[in-house]
């Protein structure tokens, strides 16, 4: 790849394919913590979530708080996950922009509540909200240093870094 | 826990204790990959990045694009990474708020360069932007369910949702 394919369009670079849509969805089926973003004011918030894919939306439990509140007032939002193919020393992003929707049909919140949906954390977290997608993108690109990717921080070279 | 205290201030569920600022980085640092998200005009943009933590802000490389034209423009910027002790069985999440900047000092650059700060993929990304950071909080909890967290979907009980 020259400096100049990399400057006019680098999300095209070496090694990068785009997904397509049921790919994306497949792949973000596989995994159970993803991270949303939305503006919250004057700024923006950032939260890990567990998440389930069902009816063509991502579906979460919450507390009353932040994200419920979003939800009420069907804020635009981002979801992020993304996942590491060590046989394929591949690594992978999708995005779904969307807005957030409250469940509050109760047959909805009936199924909702048998689905296999457990939160991260072990406090309450009684509503249930979708992120009903607008746009889903995602894609595919091989990891440059896959033991950058896959492993945690256990000394040596980094040590020297703060 | 009672719905009153959960209502009043969730962030103080049962098994969620706030992190130090201090073992917030500690834990930063443990990690190599995490997700960053800034306005990018008409909507929030969200992006896995592979950082390292150095001279008190989140370093990390980029190809001529969004991200480096963000931090030309000195964007506020929310980062998250979190990650998962087994041990424990406990989870965690450090959030840093901040803004983006270029490393354009040459020296700067110099070191840059030296530190083991590898892209996660292998296009060209020749230049270093910084998250200064603004705020720094990050929480432990303990996960509800660890198979939801660790492993990836392997068939089984999810099978039943989309």
């Amino acid at each position: 790849m020259s400096t100049h394919e990399s400057r006019t369009n680098p999300t095209q670079s070496e090694g990068v394919r785009n997904l397509s849509p049921e790919d994306a969805w497949d792949r973000t089926r596989t995994m159970v913590v993803g991270r949303l973003a939305f503006s919250g004011g004057d700024r923006i918030e950032l939260f890990p979530i567990n998440y389930l894919v069902d009816r063509g939306t991502v579906l979460f439990r919450t507390a009353p708080g932040t994200k419920l509140a979003a939800s009420m007032e069907h804020l635009p939002v981002v979801f992020e996950v993304d996942g590491y193919e060590a046989e394929a020393n591949e690594a992978w992003s999708v995005v779904v922009h969307g807005v957030l929707e409250p469940v509050l049909d109760t047959s909805e919140i009936v199924e909702a509540v048998a689905l296999p949906l457990f939160p991260w954390q072990s406090g309450e977290k009684a509503f249930f909200v979708r992120i009903v997608p607008a746009e889903v993108t995602g894609r595919q690109f091989r990891v440059a240093d896959p033991s950058r990717w896959v492993s945690q921080f256990t000394g040596g070279p980094r040590a020297s870094a703060e």
